[in-house]
This record gives structure tokens, sequence and C-alpha cells, in this order.
């Protein structure tokens, strides 16, 4: 059975060591894993881009199961990217599976990059916007989209310190769905 | 033909009432917007945001099309809640439309949020991970997701001085779905 290796992990200076890593711990459950930086495109053509994006489609099409790297990136929530890939298995009816090496949940972490107010009893951030406080990790669409069509989002006990090479809750990740894809 | 309007609207101090725009502007070109906030939840139950999640799911379902409002949030990036909607419904294979209030390229953009620099032919972020630098305005996943399971993204030529309200990206994006939905 295939997994698409979803995350931000991509733009991580060793990006291609770390795939390495992860298709390594997959192989170790009788998964394959399928990792983006595995297609090969060349980053000078025009369209390149665009054939990033048909490669990895391709991918997750290829795929039976998604586990998304959910680390906190650049802000307060998950990377874009990432979520849109966990979007699209979700709506392909892959099995959806998680990681955050953040656990902290998000109103709390929000605090971290601005101010987080009260106002007439809901959380306000900087710009006057509601904050989401039901104490989920991120976004409830995607806190709830893992619990309804996967395995519920896996955070480690207590954060690493390398929170982009860390890769516990990965193996986890890579467990739960090795129990549910070759268990039949 | 029903159009879901995901965007972080819902987080506006006034969103029941840009609910009700959107779904105005939908109607005067003969389609039906689906508004999030338009399902009935009883925010003082346990369940909530799964009662939340679940609504939005089954809205998502029963549309023909997505409009998704990927105008940035909270930092660089458009909203991660957001983006696993246009994600899901990409994958459900329904015709994806989204607008940007802020036309920046990302590249460009990001760098009024944290310090990036080129280091060996490559833009990098305050924590040395690669910042994409295709001159697209968000991460190429989304920008190639409507390129090719819908139509381009659509920004304004100025970026209004109301990023939050000003709906005139919107309803080009309303047009352009009327003309692909209803024509036939």
């Amino acid at each position: 059975m295939k997994i698409y290796l979803a995350g931000p992990d991509v733009f991580l200076p060793d990006a291609i060591e770390i795939g390495r890593q992860k298709v390594a711990i997959c192989g170790r459950y009788g998964l394959t894993g399928l990792y983006p930086l595995d297609n090969a495109i060349d980053l000078t053509a025009p369209d390149a881009a665009r054939q990033i994006f048909c490669g990895n489609e391709a991918m997750m099409d290829a795929a039976d199961a998604i586990i998304a790297n959910l680390t906190p990136f650049r802000g307060a929530g998950a990377d874009p990217g990432t979520v849109y890939e966990l979007g699209y298995m979700a709506g392909r009816r892959k099995l959806c599976l998680a990681y955050s090496n953040d656990g902290a949940a998000y109103a709390d972490r929000l605090g971290r990059f601005m101010e987080v107010t009260s106002e007439d009893g809901r959380l306000v951030d900087a710009q006057g916007l509601t904050v989401e406080d039901f104490g989920h990790v991120d976004n409830l669409m995607m806190i709830h989209a893992l619990e309804l069509h996967g395995c519920p989002l896996v955070t480690p006990a207590a954060m690493p310190i390398d929170v982009w090479h860390d890769l516990a809750a990965f193996e986890t990740c890579v467990r739960m769905a090795a129990a549910r894809l070759i268990a039949t």
C-alpha cells in the first residue's frame, strides 16, 4: 500500500534526506512512501511549478493514504500547501492521517505571534477577527477531517527540540496507517 | 446550481452580513450561494466544532462549485481552513474558483512578516526554509489546482483599501462560475 508524504519538509535545507528517512520508516512497516521530491522535475523549465503540481497530484491519486505534517509553518497554523493536499485526499476518500510537532492549542499558540484579546465572550486577533477557541491544535476543518476520514491528529507529549527533524509522531502515523491498510 | 462560499469571512465581526451580501451576488447571476454560517449550530454543545465540520462538509457535497477567499490570513498565506475546503472540492471533482484581495507575489509578501534572504540561489525564510519563488500569489498547489480544476485565481489590479469587505474580485468569480455552470 502507498502513502503520500505531505509536508513543508520539502522546504527544509535537507529536504531530500528527510524524505529518505520517511520512506525508510514506511518500509519498516510494509508500506511504500511516496515523497514529492521523488518526482523528477526540471526546475529551470518555464512550467516547473505546474509540473510539480501535476507530479504531486498523480502521486496522491496513486496513493491509498496521506500522512500530512501539520507542524505550524511561518505562523500559528499549518502550511497551506500541505493542507490543500490533506483536503484533496479527503475528497478522494483516501485514508487521512497527520501529525503536528507542536501540540499547543491554536488560540494559545496564536498569542506568540500577535495580541489575542477577549471581546464580548469571543477571542479576537489583532485585526478583530474571531479566533477559533475549541481547544484544538489547528482549524477544526483539518482536526475533524482526520477524525472522520482517518485517524485523529497525532501530537507528541512534549514539543521536540527540533520540530522539523523529529520523526516520532510521524512514525506513530505510519504505525496506525499500517494497522488500517495491511490488517485486511 | 449551488456554490459553496469558503473563506475566513466567517471570522469577521460582521460575518453574517458578508455572507448575506455574497449570497445576494450569487443570486443576481442565477446561482445559489451556500454560506457556512447558514448551518444552524448550537455553539454551546460539547461537539459544536464537529457539528460545524459536518455541516460544512454536507454543504460542500451538495455544491457544484467552490469560491474560496484566499486573501492572506494572519500571515503571508491563505487561511488553512479555507484551503482544506478548496482541496476537498478539487478531490470531489467540483469546479474550483478562488480570489485573493492581495495580488502581490508570495515571496515579496513574506518579506513583510520576516526576513527573506538569498542563499546559494534560493530564497530562504528566517528559519532557513526555502521560500517558493515562482512569482505566484500563494503556494503552487492552490494556484495550479485552480488553473486545472476550475478558473485561475482572481486578484484585483490594485489592493482594495478594505481587503475583508471589497467583493469585486468575488463577483468576478461568481460571473465566471455562472458562465461555466449555467451555459449548458
